[in-house]
């Protein structure tokens, strides 16, 4: 049973295996730097659907589909699972998931829920409430334009600061201790809000939710950046990437040679014209799924820290002058299953 | 810890006491049958906020605020908490709730979420995760309304079918082994879709759904029907109540002495004018709050089973033709912590 250690951390007493995993994406995504590391990739947008909510959908239906083959699973082995999208009312994760009829647990943490997913199944694994939990989510360039900015054909100019959410999916199947990778920890994250209302600019607005955490898990630890190969934030971009390095020197800690943001990883900005970045749910799941497991698992890196991020914010909340509240869950993912002595 | 008794179900082995709860309501709501056994009901349907979106984030916040309060509590007291709630993004959660500083786990799980909330914080409780773990959703007519329907001033006239979500709110605070209310054993839900496609018939949709989690707690943990006080579901309304009941004995499960719907219950519908009765995360949640818990507690009824039910829609998915996909998880609640011998 995974152990409290203080308000936000658990130390996994049995780390639970990432038993299996599987990653799909976009064409612009299967262009970048990361395209030859995901599972599979579709150069169709729609996905062979009639829209693009719809084949955010068939995306992430593939993407669980792919995790549970490559685990030489059947979607009656999976006992219940953690998903969520960016979609109003999550329809990528409802209509996406419907027809393998596992039991459900909805879950909403923006483009942290990766994170979230991955922390909550961890711990009812490691709590031994279930053989194979599963944790996904997704994101689709098309269908969050046109519900958080403009329609595609109004063609809309992107401002420097904005990111390029990735048409991406990630998936993962926890089960009691396996194999590597396993989760070895997680810290719970709360929302953090500085006040930064330009939706533009989500990568700020989000680096305080990300440095809260990182130092969170370090100090409940007692854990160094150096302990760690890779920490890894979900879609700061550039602005908030630097933002997030900048906020934890000033708390003495140095993240400079460890970090890694997916945001940052997922496209060449420069080839790719994708401003500040990749972001959406699925960027840093598909990246977790698709780049990083594969090099935890082979034991090419040993430990790394992944840290989710997500903006809490809507339209809606926009338009009425709100500011971008922001939270990020950290999950300690390790070639081994031990623990260092000074932890827990 | 506990214990793991079929896919879905889980009996508590150190059954989680409901410490503290509240339950906060609008005008409309404290007219009707329910309005004196709210904490808390308020006149304004702005909560003095300059939009309804803020006000249900007001409504919210006031809810956990008191149900902190009654448990002699402090926000620095709660682990973590559980919550999501109907809006795009679910703002009135992150808004609401930010100022708390409480580490959080966003749910969604449209009108079920106080099912999944509490199932979520009491499988964390019993399982040695949590002090104090707090579970809360809301619901507001004004904004849903605007965001899933039309803009009030448009009037717009309802059908006989159409359902009035509720303003109104409910959190719970779980604690290891206390006094009564104890939650004894959920049961999780999966996505059901019969293919109903007509937005303003959400209770014949959400039916099966709730016929599918009760029937499968009763079968697994071999309890029958006359073993509760109150089989409650959540916003069924008149056609999706009489469907389950119907649904239900083509299984020879006859329930239609223990059923009560929260969405029924809310509203005198000859009077009040609300067609088929009320829906809404905040719905089901303020009247287990404000109406079952205390009875639970004081033993004027012993156990019941409570099991919100959520349509996991959303605008776009009906725009484009799609279904109604449903979801509701049950929660056993009583006053009595130990177990009938055929249970588990």
């Amino acid at each position: 049973m995974a152990k409290k250690i203080s308000r936000n951390t658990f130390i996994m007493e049995n780390p639970p295996t990432i038993y299996s995993y599987a990653s799909v994406a976009g064409k612009k995504e299967s262009e970048g730097p990361m395209g030859k590391y995901f599972d599979e990739t579709e150069q169709d947008g729609y996905f062979g659907q009639k829209t693009w909510e719809k084949g955010e959908s068939e995306l992430i239906k593939r993407t669980l589909k792919k995790a549970i083959e490559k685990g030489g699973l059947a979607p009656k082995d999976i006992d219940y699972m953690f998903s969520g999208d960016l979609l109003n009312q999550c329809i990528s994760s409802t209509y996406g998931l419907r027809d393998f009829e596992i039991p459900l647990f909805g879950i909403y943490g923006a483009c942290s829920t990766m994170s979230e997913g991955i922390a909550l199944a961890s711990l009812m694994t490691d709590s031994g409430l279930g053989g194979k939990i599963a944790a996904v989510t997704s994101s689709h360039f098309c269908s969050a334009e046109r519900q958080f900015r403009f329609p595609l054909a109004y063609g809309g100019v992107r401002t420097p600061t904005a990111q390029w959410t990735c048409t991406a999916s990630g998936a993962v199947i926890l089960s009691p201790k396996a194999d590597a990778p396993y989760v070895r920890a997680v810290t719970v994250g709360k929302i953090i809000d500085l006040g930064v209302t330009d939706a533009n600019n989500m990568g700020a607005a989000m680096a305080p939710a990300a440095a809260y955490v990182i130092e969170t898990f370090l100090k409940d630890t007692a854990m160094e950046p150096s302990d760690f190969d890779a920490i890894i934030t979900g879609d700061l971009g550039l602005v908030g990437s630097r933002l997030l390095i900048e906020l934890l020197r000033e708390d003495n800690i140095d993240i400079s040679k460890q970090h890694r943001d997916c945001g940052m990883m997922m496209f060449d900005r420069e080839e790719q014209d994708v401003h500040a970045g990749g972001s959406g749910c699925g960027c840093s799941a598909s990246i977790l799924c698709g780049f990083f497991l594969d090099k935890v698992k082979s034991g090419e890196i040993k430990n790394i820290l992944f840290c989710a991020t997500g903006a809490l914010m809507s339209t809606t909340a926009s338009q009425q002058g709100e500011s971008i509240p922001s939270i990020s869950h950290a999950v300690f993912i390790s070639n081994e299953s031990r623990f260092k002595e000074n932890m827990g």
